[in-house]
């Protein structure tokens, strides 16, 4: 099996090190991933600016891609140049430094990234570790490939395949079990807070997020992951309102007076 | 009727003056944008950096908000700070320089902008034009008025209306009708150029992306969009591949050996 593994925390990253090793005992991984951090640049793509991409040695002695653009920019040169005679059987993404549930799979680099393999036709798994002062990147890595196993073990023509998977924080407890869901969509209680910088020049930074603004659908990711559970969900990216369409043609909006 | 606009070409877009004097007859328009172009962005926000955000006045006279962010920090902070006691009720982002269409619309800032705006409950428009070697930006702009008009002539209670419209080539000929449609999943055909810095690195562009790689769906928003039609997609933005739930779900995924 060969495996593209990028990541948006960057090619420095131990989440990345850890599902890394993990995958390699696998499957033949090739690491092509952003040079810095692409936290929340969701699905960008560099038109205005080239790719530089460089080989170098990850902090555990293997090689890997290093390219100066964004996460969906990595999987797009590595199936377009890099692995372009051996395209990768797999996509995977992570481990993101922080859960990507709810309304942050759209912001999320780690997310897109998948996204981008399976516009491909490569079956992809985005995966992340919600956020604790000690990230348990090893065992994480060890829960998402025992989901990537069980994934790529289904009959094949399944394309496009796409999953995001989150691990709940391991930092106290083992995760209570496992739960395929759907991703929350009530919008989180965020906030700006305002500050001054030397000169008097206001300045805003986004804060929170990570809380539901509402009533939090039990089943969701964003939930069963607080629970303690890890959580599987199955994502598509076509964005038509397939239940307003027929509404909206029911408007016979016209270009007329 | 209180209206946000902001784009991803940046305040200074001539897309964007052309927009905000067209819906100046319909409502009141609060103009925040991004201080600088940020296309293909998609749903990308600051996270790690501060907004700073600078009253200024516009090409045309009005004043508007520049911020140095992306679309959809745009609209958070016009929702949480700048219009926060005075809600739109519409917001609008465009007229972007350049369809989005297909898979593009996952690409797009200002589709992302319109997709915020709908995160926070109010009814939101995406507006783009078709590119050009002339762009019609203000035939363009009555255009998607009209559209803008009927939509919110729709009765309330609509909080989650979002729309994706998108306005052929206007330099041949008039459009020849309007469409509401899908949006084109099908992958586009792309291709990375090799190039050389001066000093003998290799860098390389991401092009094509218009064209789609297989048969096309002669109902969606690209094709349509080619054929001359104005396009409407309502879009949403939970990724839920709600199909594959149950599939998923049977699998029996376990964490243990």
């Amino acid at each position: 099996m060969r495996i593209l593994l990028t990541n948006d925390d960057g090619i420095m990253a131990p989440g990345l090190l850890a599902l890394r090793a993990e995958l390699a005992t696998r499957g033949d991984v090739t690491v092509v991933a952003p040079a810095t951090p692409q936290s929340a640049v969701g699905h960008a793509i560099s038109v205005s600016q080239p790719l530089f991409c460089q080989e170098i040695d990850l902090a555990d002695g293997v090689r890997g891609f290093s390219v100066d653009g964004r996460p969906a920019d990595c999987v797009k040169l590595a199936l377009l140049v890099l692995m372009k005679d051996r395209k990768p059987d797999l996509v995977v993404s992570g481990i993101n430094h922080g859960a990507n549930v709810g309304i942050n799979v759209l912001y999320s680099g780690t997310v897109a990234a998948a996204i981008e393999g399976a516009f491909y036709g490569v079956p992809s798994v985005a995966a992340s570790l919600a956020f604790s002062q000690s990230m348990h990147f090893r065992e994480a890595a060890r829960l998402v490939c025992r989901v990537v196993d069980q994934a790529v073990a289904r009959p094949r023509g399944d394309k496009s395949m796409l999953l995001n998977v989150n691990v709940p924080d391991l930092s106290q407890r083992e995760p209570r079990g496992l739960r395929v869901c759907r991703m929350s969509i009530p919008p989180s209680r965020e906030e700006m807070i305002r500050r001054a910088d030397p000169r008097g020049r206001p300045y805003f930074w986004i804060t929170g997020g990570e809380v539901p603004a509402g009533p939090a659908d039990p089943e969701s990711d964003q939930v069963s992951l607080a629970d303690g559970y890890v959580t599987v969900t199955p994502l598509q990216f076509d964005l038509t309102d397939a239940a307003r369409l027929k509404a909206v043609a029911a408007w016979n909006l016209s270009l007329g007076e």
